[in-house]
């Protein structure tokens, strides 16, 4: 088994970083690809930067899925989670999606809680957009600026695990996802820490990828998540070109 | 890593049904086991019944949980799931959640089909508790009896696919559940002849047990998950009646 | 006309204070009949605790419905009721349902006040299952055990009406609903402490149990409410067992 | 005890039908006062009609409510509900409401039965308001005109037992609520040539109002439901104005 | 072009007011008329002047609305918003509506800041009736009485700045609506104490109003706001009753 | 006053379209510019062309919007809107969301009426993402393939005007939405033939670009729609390099 990872940011660390999370969650015999984004920003944290990341996604998902069993996003807000489930002929799944749904399976309302500053209207939109609303309790973002995205896990991790008592205390939150990639590995550190159920999303990722690649579902030939119709594009890097075109 | 599956029905040649697709669809090393209600129903298919079923399940979790990993409440509309998950040490998750849960990995919305008739209803009741009606295309039930709970899933097989078609050409599923534990297995049987993913309840939970133990979450110690304060408790099987009372 | 109050709780205390309250609040001519769990927890607080009530109202209601003309199941999270609702060939309503349906007519947004720690998840997932969380202001549960269910509602009289005052002044709430049968009473006395309507479940169940008596609707014969076909049942009650099996 | 039911239409047909059927639903000993429109129209069937309808009630209500212990509005879409609750000393409710409300109790989700031609929009905007739209199976109206709004309810019978079998067979209706004063009384006559429950609005209506008069809930002195301030109002006739201006 | 703006309020002072900012937000050779109602209250601010104001609007739009291309009801409740889109010919819009979706092109969540106290719960229903509430961030009222309906957006100046501060630090808001007629204008004069968008609800109708008026659509001649059947009408001011009975 | 619309794909006539309904829906001295994605695909028509699209959108705009007042992102499901939001210093609208929210105002529930096959599931996410799903009626999409994106409403103008009456008479859709920039201009041509108000994207997106002109809103220095913070940004053209990087 297969799982390719897409960093669609540039920092070489966090995908250092989510390679190494994601082989420690995985079965014996479960092989893991970790690429990084070729341009783009080192750390997405809005909106606009998720746009860039979006089409880096695809662009790295056309080059190296080939070969693999499933493919994860690994940027928290899931971005270009869509297109990639229609246009790749693997499952394709988004980190933050799969913290989500794990998370549902351990309790009634999770929290997310995060390390960037204000970004919980952006994050709230990514609930949304996965339908869960109604499952969240709260996200919380701690304060102030960071020194390294390779080292803000351990950098942060008190003052995380003081918004996780938060979360519970404040939100009622039953389990709490730690989002974003650089935060990989942390609820391992924090757990005993932290009195409801941390998930990482990297671990969490990984395992999901694992569900999808042994339950082996076809790929769709109906419906708007079959392999779109050959199109013809033009400027597009020749891997993802030959994705649309169909050549 | 240990796996249970309790079935809150009475019928042992579904109970045989869930260990054979679970171990199927296991991974290496994974060990399952596999538990038939005392009493009840044959087959639950009304909100009644899961009342029964919910208190069934809870029994045959107080007895056979302990030395497992994870428990899986193998009966479509997760009876007793709530409950479970507070009272027992070990992650606990229901078979349709993680239907569902993971049929959001493979598409937009998902249909439920499903061989008994007009439950739509309440299977709709139990997406809504779920919290994933914003994701669900449609439940379509097949009309007419079946001869035999051991066998529905091939008598239905040729119905269930037409359902299955309708759900796709109609309602704009764009990955279908299998619903109910009986159908356990036809997944594999039918793929070819359905142009969208399917999802097996029974597999899904399997692989979704595994996502669980793997990542090893700590029971919580705060919220209303944690394990809730002993209580003098009277007229139970003293196994679950020990569940309350803490001795 | 003959009402049944069944208490899923083995507290005679608190079908005492049920009774009493209904039948204070009951027309002339209407007769209250109240009985009480033979088994499980004195009081329900927890999901858990409800799977177990849940099996206790429809082993009550199979007993002692026979003759009445509508049954009340007199716990706050209507443990059974959509069972009961099925299997029943009178109406039976639950106790938070008829409380939450009152206060409905009576302001816009109504808060449930009661007495037990943190169970605001749970008792929210209560109202989702209603379908009147659009209509929800606030749960507001004051901190702290008790001395005695037999007089929680006494006990804790002025720490109940700070927090209604709360939920008034900082939830908005326009209509406050004492939640759990064991405050059943103390909405009178506290009345004119309360700057809004204050709304007592039991008094509201036996009100709105008197409603349906008088309009007299018609067991269903469609749909999943119609009485479910028969089907074998091993190991209940007699009782039981025959509601099921229609012998 | 003492009952208002204002119809804010001019039709006296229709408030006699509606006095007729809430005194047959009436408890022993409580009293039925009905009053119509002095002005409007002879039926609310538009948004804009109920404008009118909604000024009307407010000053039906103006001159006859004091004397009553609770008042109901006894128009469909509940015209001038909220208003009356605010400027009113007694409890206030709606047809529609109560309608709705009651249907709760008897199955879970209700479909709405109705003779004016393709008001199913607008009606679905008053159970939005109502909060109760996750409740809702379907509003059906039959086509065509009708000969005189006194007997509309005769005149249209059969069709109405088809749209409520419509209702159940394709809506999955557990409940039914026939729409509309002018068809007060109906459901008694066709209960046994439907499959499931059938709710009369005026009789729903009478009962709910004997609930919150033996309830009697204090008047809300905080919030938005307490009685507005005294304002200076002009042009109104005295009995209303005098309300505003508390004078 | 000429745009109707309706106050169906009595002040004279906040009809001033409205016009002369429509007047500054209008393109050139737009013209704006304004017009007072008769009767009623001198500013609307709680349902049940909103019902009485419904109803003064319809009067004036039936009296003042022929010749123009667009009306605009300039109160921030919308009283008598959906009876007018019926009745009248041309398109009709509300002020509170408006500032809404205008918002909604300047962020994700806006938040209504206005002037007049404890409105939040009314005003949030009309949020609901808009349906836009998943677009809200918060409702704010500053406390306290004003002296002058005509100055109180001077007066009140610096506690609304403070409040818009609190709307988007506390509430994350994106975007804020200063509500209320008696407001329009104040927006330009605080823009720069605000850190986000502010939508003037007058100006926001006055544009509005103009792209109405330039797509020029055409009056529905089916569904329910197409012009309603004529009816018998009684009692109403002659433009009014014309306007129902289409005479 | 300078709009800039910016057509994400590279099809030429389509901007050409755009441009010419645009300058037509033009209030006298509103400048138009439009322009053509430099890549990508003729027409978007899917969620993996909408994230091709999404980065296109923003390189024409840091390239072509400064010197304008408001800019429009021209293709229906608005690619990029968020970010170009986040990043652009002048308003940013899209042509679906300036339909939806210009519709809200001609009646209560709209149908997108379109003539691309089968892009009803992506659509509507669209419309949840404008938080717009309360307002739905129906997104209808005519089958069968087209000749020539440059002539496509032309040639689909009949079977797109059965879809109209379909939406209007099956779903009761109040307004109808010609969906897709290659359908603009013509609702004009068959506004007489579609019972109900038609709203053109184009001609839509114009004048409520016109309206944020008019009303110049401050960009956001508070919130997650202020300007990002300048971040190192790598391998992106120059123009759109330094709107990240703020240099």
């Amino acid at each position: 088994m297969k799982i390719l990872f897409v960093n669609p940011n540039t920092s070489v660390s966090v995908t250092e970083r989510i390679a190494g999370v994601a082989r420690a969650a995985a079965s014996a015999g479960t092989e893991v690809v970790a690429v990084t984004g070729p341009y783009g920003v080192p750390y997405i944290a809005t909106r606009a930067e998720a746009v860039i990341g979006g089409r880096v996604a695809l662009e790295l998902l056309a080059e190296h899925a080939p070969g693999c069993d499933v493919a994860v996003i690994a940027a928290f807000a899931d971005p270009g989670l869509g297109g990639a489930r229609e246009l790749l002929p693997m499952p394709v799944i988004g980190m933050a999606e799969a913290a989500m749904l794990t998370s549902c399976m351990l309790g009634r309302r999770f929290s997310i809680v995060t390390f960037a500053t204000a970004m919980e209207p952006w994050y709230r939109e990514c609930v949304d957009t996965t339908g869960l609303s109604g499952r969240l309790a709260s996200i919380r973002c701690v304060p102030g600026g960071f020194r390294d995205i390779a080292t803000v896990a351990e950098e942060k991790a008190d003052v995380l695990v003081e918004a996780c008592h938060a979360a519970v205390t404040e939100d009622a939150a039953d389990v709490i996802i730690l989002g974003g990639a650089p935060l990989a590995g942390l609820a391992g550190a924090i757990a005993d820490r932290v009195p409801v159920p941390l998930v990482d999303g990297v671990a969490a990722a990984m395992r999901q990828a694992e569900v999808l690649a042994a339950l082996r579902p076809r790929k769709a030939t109906a419906g708007t998540f079959r392999t779109p119709d050959a199109k013809p594009v033009t400027g597009l890097p020749p891997a993802l070109e030959s994705l649309f075109s169909r050549r």
